[in-house]
């Protein structure tokens, strides 16, 4: 696809001045999803001129869209203070038409778990890893002022999740990367249980690359810099399904570098992502522009 | 009613860590209403104990609720830095039962316009304005620890009118007040002849007393202090339905001391909100804590 094709396709849904800067949201053809997808950005003032700016993506957890973190989260106001672009793509294709896909919160639409499923009917639309590392990376440098070379993840809960594995498995994308409440063992719950077996089948050895703690723990990936992860303790989903425990040992018994800050009284929403997302928007910029 | 009355039929909904304090959603039998109501309310760590803290009561808009606030402004960051409580009124009664109320959303349920109907079938239930200024007022001082005396008002559009109306129209109850994009002529523009009209009957005598620009401009009423107005320049109800310059105009002719700032490139909706909901809080804070 060519720029001229990309061009013809991004069609801008809607646009609202948010801190000095622009926040947008737009809709395109997706080639990697053979569907329609739409994505949020925020440009920081006079990020259409001048030198590209660093960008983060972020990736929302199950349910969400590409609406939830611009409406909550009140990230702009610290990408406007460093510079930054936010992008924010949606959870999974939508009008896949896949059986079942509407039919439990937890797997399809709203939770496509930023991988590529293998198994059908699944493997015709669900590609949400190639979305976002290929297409929607090229998509974003190609028609907005965004540097390359300087782009960083970071999500929540199943977002979460992505942040970590698509950053661990595409360290030549990302630059930097921090979660909120990451599903952080997803081979080994209910909720990466579900999809896993799902997306990708039986074969417990593809469920291993797509699991931060196995990535870490088994495989011997490593993250060149610290991870930085928030968890809060009032969550409600942390012993079942998060296992941040179980990230924290990998990390620990390896050496990878991580901060993990575990906060009493917080819980897994967005009152609590954004009380910390000042602190996340400070990592990546020191990453990004060190 | 008594305190004990009160403590019976308040019930939390939900309660969650943010900004060091904590985020509340409220249920309780409202006897002004005559119906279920729910309000949400952010305070600031510490608030439990030592001297009572300030509030504000921001009024939301058409179609917004309780959450509109606490979800989309990003206040929380602010109020806890500066010591106050928030509290968010839903902007109507919920399942009055009124002929009609659900079928259009500038009338009836999402639009109380915080004003006490006379007219029926609205007298019945629709009674926001008693409803903020005594049964939420009183309610909060008796069940949190919130200075009385130090309370503040805002809001946005429809809660904008509401905020401007309410303050001039009680002065003893509010000591600040600001508004975002506010309905300040209601009187006359087309949301607010509808609701007034309904609400009030034919008697423009009444609308009048209902209405910022009317108040200041043919009452007499004046604020005793600065009223903050921030008004974006792209928003598409400017001309028809806000008339900010009849209220500049209003302010004007009268000495009413009145910050009015237009900000180009910013429409109607939360993303102008959040960008300058800081300064409003500072600007309460001022007068609350000086």
């Amino acid at each position: 696809m060519t720029t001229q094709d990309l061009t013809a396709t991004l069609e801008l849904i809607s646009a609202h001045g948010s801190f000095g800067g622009s926040q947008r949201f737009y809709r395109h053809r997706s080639s990697t999803l053979g569907l329609p997808a739409r994505f949020s950005i925020f440009l920081p003032r006079g990020a259409d001129a001048g030198a590209p700016v660093p960008a983060l993506i972020y990736l929302a957890g199950l349910t969400c869209n590409e609406e939830t973190f611009p409406i909550k989260s009140g990230a702009q106001r610290f990408a406007a203070e460093h510079g930054l672009a936010l992008i924010a793509p949606d959870t999974s294709p939508r009008g896949a038409g896949a059986p079942g896909e509407t039919d439990n919160w937890d797997l399809g639409v709203g939770a496509g778990f930023y991988l590529d499923a293998t198994q059908p009917p699944w493997n015709a639309h669900y590609r949400m890893e190639s979305y976002v590392v290929d297409e929607l990376v090229a998509l974003v440098t190609q028609h907005f002022n965004i540097d390359a070379k300087r782009i960083g993840v970071f999500g929540h809960s199943m977002g979460g999740h992505g942040a970590l594995t698509l950053a661990l498995r595409h360290p030549s994308v990302f630059r930097s990367v921090s979660a909120f409440a990451p599903v952080a063992a997803p081979a080994s719950c209910p909720w990466g249980e579900k999809a896993f077996g799902a997306y990708l089948g039986d074969d417990r050895a593809a469920w291993r690359q797509h699991d931060a703690t196995a990535l870490i723990g088994e495989l011997g990936v490593r993250w060149d810099g610290t991870l930085l992860v928030d968890q809060g303790l009032d969550d409600g989903f942390l012993a079942s399904q998060l296992r941040i425990d179980a990230f924290e040992a990998a990390c620990r018994s390896v050496g990878q570098p991580l901060e993990l800050r575990r906060h009493a009284g917080y819980d897994h929403g967005y009152y609590f992502i954004s009380t910390f997302i000042g602190d996340h928007i400070a990592h990546h910029a020191r990453a990004l522009k060190g």
